[in-house]
C-alpha cells in the first residue's frame, strides 16, 4: 500500500505541473480488433445443476444502504425464490422471497426473473446468502455500508460502457483485483443491441460475465443509449425494456416515480444518478425531481455529492462531440449552485477529466458561452471506457480545450477513495498495466466543507 | 375583402420600414384581472337531454386528411357509440362505431369518452354528422381538406394557451368570425391544473367551451406543460393522463410510438407536431421520429413545413426566457437544415415573430453563440396568448434582441393562408380590435420554392 501511496503522489505531482495546459497522453494502446467473447466463453458459463440460479446481481434497496436487492435469474421454472441470509456462511437466519417475472422481447422470452428486498440489515457488515435449492444452490456474500455519516471512509469503483469483450474482462478484472467496496456504473451495460434483434440472450451472458463482481458488492446503475432497446419495426416500442425488468433501483426511497432517475446515500456520500435519454426539461418528471432533490441534499450528513449520467457535458473527443450539451444547458447551473463535487458519466469510450469549469454564464445575447474555471463546479469525469463492443474513440479535438485537464484513449475503470468529509482521492487505471500504475489522479477537496 | 387586403398591405409596408431593429408594440393593453368564467356559464352550458354528447371535438384521423377522429363525452352511460355521417344534413348513409373509455384522476372520474376514426372520406367535401340517441342527438359538420397537392390553397388558424377565461372566449370568438379551416393548436389547453387536485371538471368545462369550434373543424393538437398533470403527491405521476385520453391524435399514421410527436399532411402543408416535455437526446424516441420524419418530407407534394411545439427557442419575453434552450440545441441545425418554413409555439403568454435566424454555429470552442440572420431558418412565431389562466407576460427583455422582429402583451390569435406553392400570407390579430384589424403580419415565400 505504501509503494502505491508513493506512486500516486508522483503522479499527482506531474498533474499539477500540467495543470495548466491540459494533458492529451501520449500513451498509445495498442488497437485489438474489438470483439465480444464468444458464447462459449469461461466467463459466460451457466452454473451447473438444474435450474441454477444465474446473473446473481445485487444494488443498494433503500435510501441510506440498510437493504440490498438481490436479483437473479433461474433458467427453468421459477424455483422456491427464497434469498436465505445470515451472519455466517451456512449459518442463514433470515429468509425473503422474491417476486418474479418474464419478460419477452421480439422472439426471446426471458428466464425468471427474481428480484428480493432484503431489509433491516445491520451497517458495516458482513452477510452470506444463500439462492436455490438442493444441489443448485449457490452461496454468495457482501458487505453492508457503514451508517451514513459524513466522515464515513468508503472505496467506490466506476466502470462505464463495459460490454463482454476481450477488453471488457481485462477491466473487470482489474477491477476485482483493487478495493472497490461498490461500483458506480454510469451506463451501457451489456451491447446487446448490437446484435440482431437485440438477442437478447446477450443480456444474459452479461448477467453471467459480471457476477463475479455484481453478486458480492453493490453495483449503482445508470441507463446509457445501449439500454433504450427501443426497435419499432420489431413491435419494441417500449424504451429500456431489458435493462428495467433485469436491474431494479430503490428509486421510490429517494421519491422519484421512475427507476431512470434515482438518488442513494451511502457511507459519507449522496449519489445522484440521471437519465440522458429521459424528458429533463423543465416542469418534466425528471426536472422536477432533480430540483426538489438538489435542494434536500444535506452535506453536513453526507459530504460528497456525486451525479452518475451517461451522456457527458464536457467531452472533447470527437466521438459523441457536443451529444451531452441539450442536458448541461438545463442542468449545469444546479451543478455549480449546488457544488456537485464530481459528475460521471460514459457513452465516450475513452477517457477523460474536466477542470472544475462552468458555462452558465449565456443569456443568448450576451455572447458568454465559452467555458470558464469555476471553483464551485464539478469535476467532470469521462469514463466509457470500460470495454464496449465498438472499439475506442481515439479522435479527440485539437487543440485540447481549456476544460480538459486530461484525456487518453485507452480501456481501464476509476477509484474513488474517500477518506473523510473533507479529502477524497481520485484516481484513473488504464487495463494495460499493472493494477498499481495510475495514469490519472487528482486529491479531491470536498466543495462543501473546503 | 378587398378592404381587409388593403389593410394588410399598409401594415406589411409598414412591418417592412421597421424590419430592420425589431417592433416591440406600443400597443397596451388594458389589463382586467384574468380569471376563469364561472361554472354556470352559458359557454359550458351541458347540452339538454339524457345522457346528450358534449364536448366534441374532431382532429385529422390519418396522415393525408381522408379520415376525421370524432371525439365526445357522455355523462351517464356509453350509449349507442355510433357516428352517422353522410352528405346531407338528416342525410347519414354511413355509421362507424366509436371506442369508449373512462379515467380517473385522483377524486375524479371521467364520463365515458368516444373516440372514433371516420375513414375513406372525400376530399374538399362538407360532411354532416350525428351523435347521441333520441332525443338527446346533436347534429354537426366539417368539411374535408383538398387532397395533399403542392398548389393547394389552405387557411389554417393558430392558437396557443387558451384557457377559459373571459379573454379565452374572446379570443375564440375572435378566430370563429375568421376564415380558419383547421387549427393549430400550441398546447395549454384548459388549465385544469391550476385548480386543487387539477380538478378536472375543469377539462370538461374546456371541451364544452370550445366545442362551437372544434366539433366543426379539425383542430389539430400540441401538449403543453398544463398537459402534464403529473402529481406524486396525489398518485398521478403518469404525464398527461386526461390530455392522453380526451385528445387522439393519429399518430400511428406517420410510424410515431407516440401521440405526443406526430405529423399530418394537410393540403399543401406537412405539420410535424413535437413534444417539449418528453425527451429529444440523440437516440431517444422522439429524436428518432423526427431525425426520419424531417427526411421523408417531399416539398413538392407538401411545399410547407410547418412544426408545432409549445415552448418557444426564440422568446424575449422574461417570462419563460430561455426554457426552450435545450431543445433548440437539440434540434435547430435539423430545422434550418430541412428548411421549414415555419414553427410555431406557445407557452410564452404574449405575442412574438422572429426574422429568419438561426444560433447553430456553437462548437464549445469558438465563441459563436449569437442568433445571426440565417435565410434557411424558421420564422418563430410565439403565440402563447389565447387567453390563459395566468395573465400577460408583458415584461419583455431590453434591448429587444436582433432576432426578435416584432413583440407585444397583448391576446389574440394568428392566421396563416396558404395561397399557393410560393406564397402564404400570415398575420396576427389582437383580441382588442375588429376582425380586420392585424397588428402583425408578413408574407412568406415558401422556403423550399423559392
Amino acid at each position: 500500500m505504501q509503494g502505491c501511496r508513493g506512486m500516486y503522489m508522483i503522479l499527482l505531482l506531474l498533474c499539477i505541473v500540467h495543470c495548466e495546459g491540459g494533458v492529451t497522453s501520449s500513451y498509445r494502446r495498442k488497437l485489438d480488433a474489438t470483439v465480444d467473447m464468444p458464447l462459449d466463453s469461461d466467463v459466460f458459463k451457466v452454473p451447473s445443476g438444474y435450474n441454477a440460479p444465474e446473473q446473481v446481481h445485487i444494488t443498494q434497496g433503500d435510501l441510506e444502504g440498510r437493504a440490498v436487492i438481490v436479483s437473479w435469474i433461474t433458467p427453468s421454472e421459477p424455483g422456491s425464490k427464497m434469498v436465505w441470509y445470515g451472519l455466517g456462511k451456512g449459518n442463514y437466519s433470515h429468509s425473503a422471497k422474491a417476486k418474479v417475472s418474464q419478460y419477452t422481447y421480439y422472439n426471446y422470452t426471458s428466464g425468471f426473473i427474481h428480484h428480493c428486498t432484503i431489509r433491516n440489515l445491520q451497517y458495516n457488515t458482513k452477510y452470506f446468502y444463500k439462492l436455490g435449492d438442493g444441489d443448485s444452490a449457490r452461496e454468495f456474500s457482501f458487505s453492508t455500508p457503514p451508517s451514513v455519516n459524513p466522515d464515513a471512509a468508503y472505496t467506490f469503483g466506476v466502470i462505464g460502457d463495459l460490454g463482454q469483450t476481450f477488453d471488457s474482462n481485462r477491466t473487470l478484472q482489474h477491477y476485482m483485483q483493487g478495493n472497490g467496496q461498490a461500483l458506480l456504473y454510469v451506463g451501457d451495460l451489456s451491447y446487446a443491441d448490437n446484435y440482431p434483434n437485440h438477442d437478447n440472450r446477450r443480456w444474459d451472458t452479461w448477467g453471467r460475465f459480471v457476477e463475479p463482481s455484481t453478486a458480492y458488492q453493490a453495483w449503482i446503475w445508470t441507463a446509457g443509449n445501449h439500454e433504450l432497446d427501443f426497435v419499432p419495426d420489431l413491435g419494441e416500442t417500449e424504451p429500456f425494456k431489458p435493462y428495467l425488468n433485469r436491474f431494479p433501483v430503490p428509486y421510490h426511497a429517494s421519491n422519484s416515480t421512475s427507476p431512470l432517475w434515482y438518488s442513494i446515500k451511502r457511507a459519507s456520500a449522496h449519489i445522484i444518478i440521471l437519465s440522458s435519454y429521459s424528458a429533463y426539461g423543465k416542469y418534466t418528471p425528471q426536472y422536477r425531481w432533480l430540483e426538489r432533490e438538489l435542494a434536500n441534499v444535506d452535506r453536513t450528513r453526507t459530504p460528497w455529492l456525486i451525479v452518475l449520467m451517461h451522456s457527458p457535458w464536457y467531452n472533447s473527443n470527437g466521438y459523441h462531440y457536443m451529444e451531452g450539451e441539450s442536458m448541461r444547458v438545463q442542468f449545469e447551473a444546479w451543478f455549480t449552485s449546488a457544488k456537485v463535487d464530481i459528475v460521471f458519466a460514459g457513452h465516450v469510450h475513452a477517457y477523460e477529466r474536466s477542470y472544475r469549469v462552468s458555462n452558465i454564464a449565456y443569456n443568448i445575447v450576451n455572447g458568454n458561452c465559452l467555458p470558464v474555471r469555476n471553483e464551485s463546479s464539478p469535476l467532470y469525469v469521462t469514463i466509457g471506457d470500460g470495454g464496449n463492443a465498438e472499439g475506442l474513440a481515439a479522435e479527440f479535438t485539437e487543440p485540447q480545450p481549456a476544460y480538459s485537464a486530461y484525456r487518453e484513449a485507452s480501456y481501464g475503470h476509476a477509484m474513488l477513495e474517500i477518506k473523510n468529509k473533507t479529502h477524497a482521492f481520485y484516481y484513473w487505471h488504464r487495463n494495460d498495466d499493472g493494477k498499481a500504475v495510475v495514469a490519472d489522479s487528482i486529491w479531491l477537496e470536498n466543495q462543501y466543507w473546503q
